[in-house]
């Protein structure tokens, strides 16, 4: 049981019951998510002492943010409060060939406007082994790219293991921005995580004989793009999420781990999808977790993949399953049979 | 942008919460629904002035549905108001080998009995440039048949453009009724819509080689239902929609459309199905708008059937989608990947 | 219509809504059930004169469980009320990879703790003409199997056939315990059903050439297992379902009903599923209208089974179908068209 | 405990959550009720062997009906199935200044349509000793009256007691035909229930010195309607509710109940109110266990009133009391303490 | 039936179910509400012509509250569209002792950074005789003063009556501000509306020998205040609203009109709250209508008044009665009888 | 901010939603709650370091109650793991004349069936300045009443304060088993909290001039049981709550707190009650508060009422209120004005 630091933003959550659009809605359901904050969900879950810092405002939304962290053994204790809000996010849930949506109410938060003095990072740090954020955080603006740098800096001199999930949002930021900023952050970095899309959006590094939109891929392509990121960045591990979308509903997953020059692929999974969102999160999340316990290379690819498989099943962004869930299906069980 | 006329019934609609059965449900979800009010719901969606004509009680429960239409951009100032009751139907939704179950309570509503000169045909048409009915409504009986002749002969009269959906309903009249009634209404008909049933049911017409039980589905069966529908009755165009239903879960969904001789189909798309009831009502909106938009043959049956393919994504009957999002999906993006 | 008996318990069930994970849950579904009481339930609405007994706590909680079961047409007017509880059982729906789970609060009932003098059999069983019981209910210990074996005598003796589900729980006794309380209780049973599993947990009787983790499944090895059950106890009718777990959301369906040597398959179904929980009971309740009704055997097990896909689609234990509804789908009308 | 037959209309009550208003529910609650309905269930819950006789479709809206009233003990084999539809209200509930509004949707169903021919009132009333109706049952129209005379007559002569809710409705019938068809019932009533305008609306019985709109209420005037109405028909009892509406939140609610020329009052409460839809039903099903239960002049009022001030804290129409529950009011338990 | 046009604020409104603490909530209640639309509303259901103007984002949320508007009889034909989001606010339900929370998120919406070039204030008002807006309105700060200053011009200069609520808010400015700002737009206000606070907190005017925290009102107070602003900025109707808060669940409503040099007072009315938040808004409304309609000044405020009570029987912000309601209430009948 | 240390139960609380009766009830809301649990929830809220100590079942229900814990603050990490069950309690809430009902199913759970060695109260104990229990906890039977000794004793020798509620609960023991093993436990106390009735029951100690079941109260009869129970057990502060209940709905509700001879009375609030239940346990947490925080006598018995007041107001069982929301109502301010 490690302590694990993971830093960003956590939002309201809010999206209609069941398949209701968003204009159909008379009620929202209310949750707390965010990249990061997802992440330290899924450690807490797998027993390690997962720490978030974030600054939330001090009134009862922020509170409850705070609470539903808690909820799930996340310590919330270096958590800032203050500033003005809380980002919010809507979702709308896609079925068959009607995609989720999904409205960002971001900017203006607490976080997006907190300030570098506010974060001690030796003092966060403390008795720490990892620490977590995504290319999300830096994409908030204001002082967020130094605060990200300060605490890669702080962590790297205090021996902790950098992960960082390149999550690109074009709502953000531009390419351009990205790249500037993430090419300053990821020599910090261990351990990267990246979707399809990611490496070419932000740093151009496309995976050849891949269509996202036609849904080919290449495992080739995604061995090539982890080999670029690892070696212009220096990461010892670089994973890489594979999503296959037949349509809202049903979804191919796999995912691959690129270690000291080798490659290896997980089983990919048919899901069908209860709630989408989240999805990588809960595979950097696993992720770490592999990394943390050791894993071999091929156990620490199928734990990851295992877990967002099971998120994909799972309301809401936290994945809500234990250790032993994953390992079960990383271990073969898929049957879905009933546990009694 | 143009001004569209829909004339019909509009029912409360009560289903059960979820996959309950009727006799399980302590709550029934309130909608307003009927197949032409559908049809006027999904031309404001695509942007057209749409009026929906009907009688309604002058009771709250009479102006929650004249609520529901206004909310979706329906244009409710020609609505009559009067008489006892508003039809009210029951919606089980079925799934995989248990079929959806629909119960009509309409008997004895405020339009069933309306009477002729309630309705001011030249003041409704003013400025319009479309008619849109169905089979249903003079199936309702009572001056019902004379009030849609009316309506055709004044919309033909002012230069309008006539569409009807046969939409046959055995338990409101006999094949014979039918057949009588509407050979007198096509004749002004200009866009006929049927669903591989109708034509048979309500004039005789058979698709040779197909057996719906069976869900074997011949395309030249259909263009010979079409060529007769067109020749007999003059209609320039004839859409029929081909559902192949795999389980109350899964269906597939097509459509062609029949113009000049000529027969072209849709793209066939497999659908899991959040809720069924008004599929074919937003198949006929989506083509009344491809035919409003002048649309090409190919790209009006593909609009139609892309609305159509997405209303089942949709909870209760009116088809909550925007023109873009239809044109997406007919576009070819069907791979329903989140939009953030 | 025959006049039935079903013994057992009876629980609150718990669940979250949708597919909620515990400890997401704010509000449980509540209903009633227990492998009997589901097959009482499935005879009442076969038209059967259907009683349940059991023992349940004389306080609110007990009595909405005897309101469930009079709401669905099942006779209550034997059951005992007194004791301490109700038994309770929390279930959290599966999807895709993740499975569905149930936790079981049932120790101490008031069940459980029955005596064997507060069952007056022979008042009990006039007039009947069937007996049905499962394997859990002397599980449930205490006088439970001696009560048990009280039933089967008096039922024996009063002419009545007498129906036993095997319903191995490895929660409530050992294999060896099950062993030797069913075998005292077998040789009364006249129609015997089981899964996969409970022939080899309870008797040790194994079907070659299957193995259930993977899902294959051997017609031989069904065969050779119904065949030694009829032969070791007697039994005219020996009944089994055959299960395939594609994933905790679709499954394959089947039976086989063996008697006088003969085995009778039925078709399978793949079921996309709403409320896999009382699968089997519904496959008993078929079954035992279906014998009651002197159907042949391969609509006997048509019957039986198309009766327990339906149940897969259907929230909670109960199988709440029609005579008819299920006789369509075994008749062979599985396309799940709407029925208007 | 004695067999009591009600017979009349039993509807599909729906009704807003919460104090939504119409316009606003997304969702209606669903129940069934009816004014004999809710007084069956009353008897039923005080362990009267009640049945139910009215006629319902032969649809599964139908059937939850029957359902409903099985769940509360009811017996519903003597119902009538066929027809072509149950009646439908509507309820909203009021608050303070604001009163609750019933929108009625009861023309053209089964009960209404429903013949002499269908009811046999010698095997219905075998072994029973009482009857009630009220005066909404003629007032359905139809052969209404005629049946409900033939109830009488048959009661009557097979010795039962007969009670009648006198429940003038305006919207169902005028003054006058309400009084030439209640003075031919009135004849064979023993028990009267009335409300404070009831005797007048129907037989022009005005209580002097009490003006309803105002909330002044008279006790020398309820007398003189009561003796009236006692000497006019020969009704041994007459039971007269005596509501003043502070507001739709809070009610004072007493009762009176006269017998060979005494009146008694019971005591008077302040009722603050969950639903106070079948309030004077659970006051008429109070009164019939206090005349089955030989209960003394004060006792029975006393009960009765109990009954029904407790009825306005329960949710939907039906009653959901004990006798014991009823009784620990009536004895002056009224500080609405915890009961662990 | 009057063209008026309303022009303000419309934000996403967000309350816990019931009595829930935000802490407690899972669901959040989503509705649409405002100041200026809240008045817009009552004036709809009253039967004017009623125009809503805001900013509102080009987004689904933004579409839902112009749909929401839509439901209840608004014209949303000049609302602009575009900007970044809609002010939110959060509504937890007080009850007894503890008081009611709300919590705003308005910041950066698109009405706040709306520009004045975006409403052409000519074509808005063309053929209509009243505009309202409030305090709030310039209050969001940007260019609204301005906005609000050019709408008042050409209002004033197109023959518009001109009313506002002054409606302090201090978590948007201070006093000074408010003060200099409004001084400038209330010379051109014709009808002014207040709370017991506003005034003072505005202009500095205060009722002397009031105390708004013991609640005890004085009316020779309200009176002096009403005076001065009349005389002060000539307006010729001024109105304020006379709370005493007994507690979150019962307060004392009344209020007074100035007219002329005379004040009237409305009864007094004892509410039962079920949500206070737009009942001053309702006031407003009410207030307006009688000005339209005319009626003498003891008649305007008794509208007004019943109105706004009758506000706070009714779930989220918009005052969803009819005039005709409004009109009974005023008129005396309060006991809350239902209305069958 | 102190460390406390809370022992004792937690259950799983189901309730129906709203006021329905257990028998309409289709779903039941899930809360955790328990009389010390309660206590410690109030405790962090108020920004102590509250634990909770007991034994909890290692499934996800037991793990449920885990993370609502956690949710509120409240440090989870001593608590044990493992054994059968969870008590569970149903509540029904009441309304005007009718009782809220609580059903207990709590026999056989994993902290009634603890063993003293799984609690090292030294461990436990570390660094914490109160220990607060009830009179529930030895109650539980088993090696409970040994566990509270153990408790109390290693609480006594490391210099914590010692609180303890009688909370004496008759289903659970007899007054005679009680006041044996509470007699035992007393002297260890430092301050004792009771209702009305505890002294009595437990003790033999009765409030002359006092009926319970009147609603009658006599400061002086309060006086003496509090001086009894100080001066026989030797505790320095001995706190009363008084309970006037006029309905389910509304009661008044005022507390004594007895120090050194001396009472301090608070004063008496006239509650309209939202949930009931958690009352006492919310003023012994608000009482706790006080001592902690060195608050002169009268200060400290209106905190504890009023935290206790505003816990009438609140959904389930904990108070979920902050410090600053109770010193205003304790401040005077109870007006329940919206606070922006």
């Amino acid at each position: 049981m490690a302590k694990a630091v993971c830093f960003g933003e956590i939002m309201l959550r809010l999206n209609p019951e069941g398949y209701q659009r968003f204009v159909q809605a008379a009620k929202f359901e209310a949750s707390y998510a965010g990249g990061e904050a997802n992440v330290a969900v899924s450690l807490a879950n797998y027993g390690h002492n997962a720490f978030y810092v974030t600054k939330l405002p001090d009134n009862e939304i922020g509170q409850s943010a705070v609470n539903d962290m808690r909820k799930f053994g996340v310590d919330t204790g270096k958590i800032v409060r203050g500033g003005p809000r809380m980002g919010i996010y809507f979702v709308e849930k896609g079925a068959s060939q009607r995609p989720s949506k999904v409205i960002y109410d971001r900017a203006g938060s607490s976080i997006a406007l907190a300030k570098r003095e506010e974060f001690d990072w030796e003092s966060i740090f403390q008795g720490a082994s990892w620490f977590h954020f995504t290319g999300i955080t830096p994409a908030l603006g204001g002082e967020n790219p130094e605060i990200c740098l300060d605490a890669c800096r702080a962590a790297k001199k205090m021996g902790l293991t950098i992960s960082c999930d390149l999550n690109y949002r074009k709502k953000l930021w531009t390419r351009e921005e990205a790249g500037r900023v993430m090419s300053e952050l990821m020599p910090y970095v261990d351990a990267c995580i990246a979707n399809e899309e990611d490496a070419a959006d932000v740093f151009g590094i496309h995976a050849e004989g891949t269509d996202v939109g036609s849904g080919r891929l290449s495992r080739e392509g995604y061995i090539s793009v982890a080999k670029e990121l690892s070696e212009r960045f220096g990461c010892s591990n670089v994973a890489i999420t594979l999503r296959s979308s037949i349509s809202a509903t049903d979804n191919k997953w796999a995912g691959m781990l690129y270690r000291d020059g080798n490659a290896c692929f997980s089983p990919e999974y048919l899901v069908h999808i209860v709630d989408r969102v989240g999805g990588g999160d809960s595979f950097g999340g696993g992720l770490i977790h592999s990394l943390l316990s050791d894993y071999d290379q091929q156990k620490a690819i199928d734990f990851a993949v295992a877990a967002s498989c099971l998120k994909h099943t799972i309301e809401h962004d936290f994945n809500l399953v234990t250790e032993a869930e994953v390992a079960s299906l990383a271990g073969g069980n898929a049957s879905g049979r009933v546990q009694r």
